[in-house]
């Protein structure tokens, strides 16, 4: 393979070749260059791409000497235009702050940056990473008539189409894991807090995380190792066999769509084929809350953190976002604050939960990607994890009716990342062998 | 009262002047740059201050005809250095962030630069608002051998010396509610997250708050209403003759001064000789735990919030942040988790607590303000109100052996921040009234 084709490596392959001394920076950027040239029109996961910036960066990187390099030296990374880089502008999909340019970067990036990475572009996300109605501009690279998911619909459609080996996004109900599964990648929701969320626009305080797409778990232990994620101890997972497994189809089961039935039916098939335990647990019944409870949190927040725009500009922001600040949906502080110490009171029940089993398997999404580009998919299998602040890791390896690409999570308590990291490269190796879904590009 | 003597006037005063014409903002603001001339070199709150910028936005704010002001037009508000402001740099006390001018607005600064607010300048802040060493330039407007307290040391200062009516603070421990109580000004922390912290850099996200500091409650109000706190029902407090007092003294009480003793002591007999009744209330004791809980919360948050400033310039990161990067406390997940969960527990107690009560009357510091610039005092009295995340509000009226100011806290339930502002406001006529102390700054 020649530089050409380097944009189809994951990012732990192409770092490899960088430090051997095999591909240069700029060789790498003008890949995936050449291949968002090509795929642009059709995908349109950018809301910000400075191709001249993007090539400066990586001649300069290519004249650091080997030795003063970063662990994620050249690693291109595409970041969600709702996190602020102080070389680019972010606008957060909102007519207010187009063009916006805040000389700041969000310590996301600072870690990154400091690391090494080649910052390729902002990607599109919904407004403010907030509104259910997606970036109509941004499309599946699996099928051009389909949503790539939201809110980080850009990140998801980029990594998914080879655009990037590697993106950051958010989630505040399912924008990370959604997209992550829509688009056939990888993509993980850590434990919250775990990341700083310095210099991501606020959407929900007890919500918002950042969130990694790529490829490979390699690759996002990459980014976690730059994040510093870490655990209490290191896991002892060693291997599928003998691991066990609790299958949590959780309260929304009913709206699974065939796709994500079947998808289920044949993880808990491949898992058992390779020696693992998979016990079906029903969460208790107060677990039954977090849809509501998720929904309450958010709308509530939303009114604090939504105001300034209310304020300085209510017509450029959407009905959605308005009726947070207007509180079209009645909920009062009494019912909020029932939602917020109820989740509160639920987080180290989930814990003790997981901890019982090497991961909770559970739905990443109803079903494949559905058609049209303006509703980014049902969130309702993430949001209680949301709430829960567990970090989630969407796995693809299926696919839907229409052969779209679908994933499944899994889950682990707070602070075990890395074990989850851990567990879900070896069910990832697993689920893409044996899942059934082949990507297959245009 | 000329415009000479404007710098004397509250907000509420000095803005009923402007309305009636009495008072132009220009004049308003060349009183309080007076002022500032006459003191700052004695008291140093200012870590930017640009005299000709203040005069030609007061000028500005002249020009805008009476019927397009908004409620705060022309209101002076100086804002701690934590606070992005687009038109000034914010550098946290950092040398990490010298000079550094991210061209961006927090909420807290939209909210008030649309309601017509006039920005002095940045106030002094210890190191990004969360070591416990002060910004040492920063002296006690009423004696220059004392601390100001901290870490929102130059707004305390500032409004404490006429050299602004309003300044915008955060806290994290005890920021607001200390240097308060040190430099005889009401301070408020409302509820968290009530008021949006977007742009206020983080240093534990589940602990920071943006607080108020002013010369009276009304003034308080008038951001209330900018920031649009709101409580679900209006308060049905009307009048002391009748309410009723929790006297909290924490688990942390046996550390009290003689100073905050008679505070105490004066405070509950000028209720009660009010007709109000004070209940002595000992809290359950899972509440003895905040103090450690809220230790290991900010400590082990700060590894994550500072870790890309330790990453970056950690040479520069005052041993105390780099520890927490480093854990050297020792503390692992467990016991944060630990920590997080078992004050989340607390929380809806509390309300439940305060709620059976008009407020909560309980010590702001330890006792007046200390000698020694360095060491910005105790905040032992106000950490676990700020785990709690109920509102707090310092009011003074007492003073010290020294003579120095002393301030005592009400505390009300989360989201009760009007509630609370409403009795704030008639217990500090009594405590200003009765309490001893009289402001004599030099």
């Amino acid at each position: 393979m020649g530089s050409d084709d380097a944009y189809l490596l994951t990012a732990t392959q192409a770092l490899a070749r960088i430090r051997a001394g095999e591909l240069t920076i700029e060789g790498y950027a003008r890949s995936l260059l050449r291949r968002i040239d090509v795929r642009d029109a059709d995908v349109g996961a950018w809301a910000h791409l400075d191709r001249d910036y993007v090539l400066q960066q990586a001649r300069a990187l290519d004249k650091v000497p080997m030795q003063d390099r970063g662990p994620l030296h050249g690693m291109p990374v595409a970041v969600k235009d709702v996190i602020y880089t102080k070389d680019m502008p972010t606008a957060h999909n909102s007519p207010i702050y187009k063009g916006d340019f805040p000389k700041l970067d969000a310590a996301s990036i600072i870690l990154l940056r400091h690391a090494g990475v080649l910052f390729l572009g902002k990607t599109t996300t919904a407004e403010f990473a907030a509104s259910y109605t997606g970036p109509a501009s941004t499309r599946n690279p699996h099928n051009p008539s389909r949503t790539p998911g939201g809110s980080s619909s850009g990140s998801g459609a980029a990594v998914g189409d080879l655009q990037a080996p590697v993106a950051l996004g958010t989630q505040t109900g399912g924008s990370t894991i959604r997209p992550g599964s829509f688009n056939g990648v990888y993509s993980i929701k850590p434990t919250w807090n775990a990341v700083s969320r310095e210099g991501l626009k606020i959407s929900s305080l007890m919500l918002d995380t950042i969130g990694i797409f790529a490829r490979g778990v390699d690759d996002l232990d990459l980014v976690a190792d730059a994040f510093a994620l870490r655990d209490d101890e290191p896991s002892d997972f060693d291997g599928i066999k003998g691991a066990r497994f609790a299958l949590c189809k959780t309260v929304v089961w009913p709206i699974a769509g065939e796709g994500t039935r079947n998808a289920i039916a044949r993880a808990v098939e491949i898992l058992r084929a390779h020696g693992a335990e998979v016990e079906e647990v029903d969460l208790p019944t107060e677990f039954d809350n977090l849809p509501r409870w998720h929904n309450v949190v958010l709308q509530t927040e939303g009114e604090t953190f939504f105001l300034p725009e209310h304020r300085t500009a209510k017509d450029q922001l959407s009905p959605q976002l308005a009726g947070y600040v207007e509180r079209k949906a009645g909920y009062d502080r009494r019912e909020q604050l029932k939602a917020f110490d109820g989740i509160a009171a639920l987080r180290p029940k989930i814990d003790e939960i997981a901890g019982k089993y090497t991961a909770i398997l559970t739905p990443s999404v109803v079903d494949e990607a559905p058609v049209g580009l303006e509703f980014t998919g049902d969130s309702a299998f993430c949001v209680g994890w949301s709430a829960l602040h567990t970090p989630v890791i969407n796995i693809p390896g299926f696919q839907g009716h229409s052969g779209m690409p679908i994933g499944v999570s899994l889950v682990a308590p707070r602070y075990r990342d890395r074990h989850l990291l851990k567990v879900a490269k070896e069910v990832g190796k697993l689920f893409e062998a044996e899942g059934g879904w082949k990507r297959n590009l245009y």
